[in-house]
């Protein structure tokens, strides 16, 4: 029922994505039975076999406060499907509602996975000839440094479903990739991550201007600085489309100009389009959960499934178990138990 | 001596700012004299009695450790410039060099204004129809919670003179603009800050995605999401123009389209070239030094140089130390000295 779009859009998602999929799969919808019925007749879903609805009487709207909500709205469609989740009815989550309600009914719910302190969102994100991932994009605004290792470790996972990469490189964000230039706790996870060996293939801290030019495929950064980076990227990015829109139609050389190069304008527009990535899965829950863009559109949400079902398919919880496992033996031997306090 | 363009580069934007300063203006090279010598006689500078070389037989290079170039290279054409400026003999310093070097001798040589903690690098950045001032830019990597106020009292006053504004808006960046929902760090900022009502116009929280879109004039964040952030946009606008590039040269036809409407791309390039707001001052020093971008070009000098003008003759130094002194007041009697303290 969340996303600025509204169910319509989330169900016309629905539509899209079910030509991908088998006949094994199967999808949940969670929401106002009638609203959902209607919606799924006017996509021309009403007899798809793969198509169920589960009635909430609620929902969670974009500014309920986490805490609040959980108290209130116990049938929100969002707390319905991670219930959904927690009793085994569903294997992975989709929603493009509140970003902190997601976050604390995945966490407090579906429980992080053994030996992980707190999930990370993890997004994907382009470049000219490739992509990377850069978690956490806020689910943890304060990181103790045993969670960039954590992190790392997540991400490495999913670097290699999503890319398809056997070996993916893992850099540390700071400002400066001389040791000792970042923070206290940058320097601390610098050194845990070191110790990594075998888990991960880190390739040491890494600058801003590093990110999009090919030098790792996961970035990991606290969610306070990923956060702030994203969104200021992505309205950097719609000014620009707006400026350009608004200068295009200055003269009509320029808009001839830009009609020429069409072609051009729309295949960098798509490369760039948030919604060709879709969700970003919040990784280290016991569950799969994966959190679309609140501005969702029907290929974003399209895209979030796809990724959702990729995430099913490619699943290894008891192996990410005891890589966390194993990470936390070596993080206590180099650090201690300081290594997983937030300072 | 600095910058990734080398002397040459420098010495041409001295040449272009000339004709903008008046008479009365004096510009002081530093660095090795037979060198400088000879491309002044190259830019025709030779016989211009407001330009001067003052020999520095040194310089700092690029991955020059602060520390260690401080004790080893007191005859750095950096150092001798703060010295210049310490000395009087100058009243600002422009440098396209090491950035860390900079922050460093400009603190330890020059020291920050009475009352004021640590300087902050401000860096001008462009929206679709104005300008905004971002701080810090990566001066102060940890920052206590008093430093946002002294960031938002030295920004605020940038932003008066670099906008002609006579309330600029400020800001504080953090991931959600509830109260509580960014760091420890950024709430007691926040409430610092409401406490300087007569001081700044204080807005509130902002989210990354309202820095483009006209919120406010100074974006008030730590040194290390500044530079991170900043850096990231370089960086993805310098990936966009060469594939941009790269996909123009395709065909012929998306060629012709933008050769149509280039005087567009003219304009749009101009308005998001960091070379047209050039410098960027270390904010809250008793001296003024203004750190122009590595990669400068000779009008990226040029603007620099056009800044420190405007800073010299605006500089109201007694009055920002009675601003300061006010806000450190009332600092004290909100949260207390921990207010100062980093954590």
């Amino acid at each position: 029922m969340g996303g600025d779009k509204g169910p319509a859009e989330v169900v016309a998602g629905v539509g899209l994505a079910l030509k991908y999929f088998g006949p094994e799969a199967q999808i949940l919808l969670l929401g106002k039975e009638r609203l959902l019925k209607l919606l799924l007749k006017k996509e021309r879903l009403v007899e798809e076999p793969r198509v169920n609805i589960l009635h909430a009487s609620q929902m969670v709207a974009m500014d309920d406060k986490p805490r609040v909500a959980l108290r209130r709205k116990r049938n929100a469609s969002m707390f319905r499907a991670i219930e959904a989740v927690r009793e085994a009815r569903a294997q992975a989550m989709v929603s493009c509602g509140n970003t902190g309600c997601l976050i604390a009914s995945g966490t407090i719910r579906l429980r992080p996975l053994p030996g992980v302190e707190r999930p990370a969102l993890a997004t994907i994100m382009p470049y000219a000839d490739g992509y990377f991932i850069l978690l956490d994009a806020g689910a943890n605004p304060e990181m103790a440094p045993a969670s960039f290792v954590h992190n790392a470790i997540l991400g490495n996972e999913y670097a290699k479903n999503a890319f398809s990469l056997e070996h993916p490189r893992v850099g540390l964000l700071t400002i400066g990739t001389e040791e000792g230039k970042g923070t206290a706790k940058i320097d601390q996870a610098h050194e845990l991550l070191k110790g990594m060996r075998g888990l991960i293939d880190y390739k040491g801290l890494i600058e801003g201007f590093q990110v999009f030019s090919d030098t790792v495929d996961v970035v990991l950064c606290d969610g306070f600085v990923g956060n702030i980076a994203l969104k200021m990227l992505e309205s950097f990015v719609m000014m620009l489309k707006k400026h350009l829109k608004d200068e295009v139609t200055k003269t009509p050389t320029r808009w001839a100009g830009v009609l020429l190069s069409l072609g051009m304008f729309k295949k960098i527009k798509d490369r760039f389009n948030p919604s060709n990535y879709g969700g970003a899965p919040l990784l280290g829950l016991s569950g799969n959960v994966i959190k679309a863009h609140g501005s969702s559109d029907r290929y974003a949400i399209m895209n979030a499934l796809l990724i959702a079902f990729k995430m099913v398919r490619f699943e290894q919880k008891d192996e990410m178990v005891a890589l966390i496992t194993e990470a936390n033996q070596r993080i206590h031997k180099l650090i201690g138990p300081n290594a997983f306090k937030v300072f």
